[in-house]
């Protein structure tokens, strides 16, 4: 999505250790605008799928899930949630994930009042770069019953490996922009959109 | 706001220690249609007022925020975050809160570039009981030197003075429904909206 890689050009900056910062305008301050146009695309990308609900993942799925749904005849959004509340119910499902920006380990719970065997899930993220969220995510979606329609990332890292092991496993993968390299020195190169449409 | 209050008489549930579980439809199964709505409604109550920025913080204010810049002209939203992160900047503004759902204290963190004192902030979230998130966030716009236009809520527990005290303060607060009193028992009342909109 040309659109969202110039952003990335523009306002993201490349630090040590893989790290792509893009907080003013996806993870931090949000440009909301940015966020319905990528949840218009989602929407191309995943026409057909009978998505009747979108599945993310606390913090920063969240906002760009919201903007999405509005293009799936506003089903609803459900995040997994990372900790432990007095408003959650008794009865929820949970996973293991490994944040690597956080470099911690944590589970993600889902109340399992909120999925269903009917349901047709697209996962919405921010990031991809390992593939350790949406794992826990499917797994979740495995332990309802459900069906994952797909997954939908604003950013993929593609250098490391989580995309394609995903699509491998033949899972319906649309990354609104592929990172192959980056590096403060020599910029950002995205993965071409025509051979990631084509694949 | 009326489609919001009959919508916790339906879906919300009073439980023991104060809790109002709302998650069926506003902090972990999201009801975009709904937020939208009320999107529209804080853009009616807050006309006039300049606002250019949203703040809100993690994580159940988020895709309300999200949903209500549209309604401003497609302002920014920038949350306050709970944890440190690689992705977040060394120069940061942040504050103390207490979260009476969690029985934690924590801090929130602002980056300084996205605050400044241009900034007309209208702070959005989904709970407003002793008002401990709006104080830390008030905190946070004031080390910013921007400028608080108001504060706008999707629940308001009356009976936890919290709203009251803001009011009190000068504090344009406006809270889409005031739950005066509530219990398993007896259910939930609400305070008239009239009363709210002429005070």
């Amino acid at each position: 999505m040309e659109l969202l890689e110039k952003r990335i050009r523009n306002d993201g900056t490349v630090k040590d250790g893989g790290i792509l910062k893009v907080d003013a305008f996806l993870n931090h301050q949000l440009d909301i605008a940015l966020f319905e146009e990528m949840g218009r695309e989602f929407a191309r990308r995943f026409a057909g799928e009978g998505v009747n609900k979108i599945l993310t993942i606390e913090t920063s799925g969240i906002a760009i899930a919201a903007l999405t749904s509005k293009y799936f005849d506003y089903c609803p959004v459900v995040f997994g949630k990372k900790t432990v509340s007095l408003n959650l119910d008794d009865e929820i499902y949970f996973s293991d994930v490994y944040s690597y920006t956080k470099q911690q380990s944590y589970k993600i719970m889902v109340s399992k009042k909120y999925l269903c065997p009917e349901d047709r899930i697209l996962i919405i993220d921010d990031f991809l770069a390992n593939g350790k969220a949406v794992e826990s995510l499917e797994a979740i979606i495995k332990q309802a019953g459900a069906t994952l329609v797909g997954v939908g990332i604003a950013i993929e890292k593609g250098f490391q490996g989580g995309g394609d092991a995903l699509r491998e496993q033949g899972v319906h993968l649309e990354s609104l922009a592929i990172v192959d390299s980056m590096t403060a020195e020599n910029g950002i190169s995205f993965r071409s959109q025509g051979e990631n449409l084509h694949e």
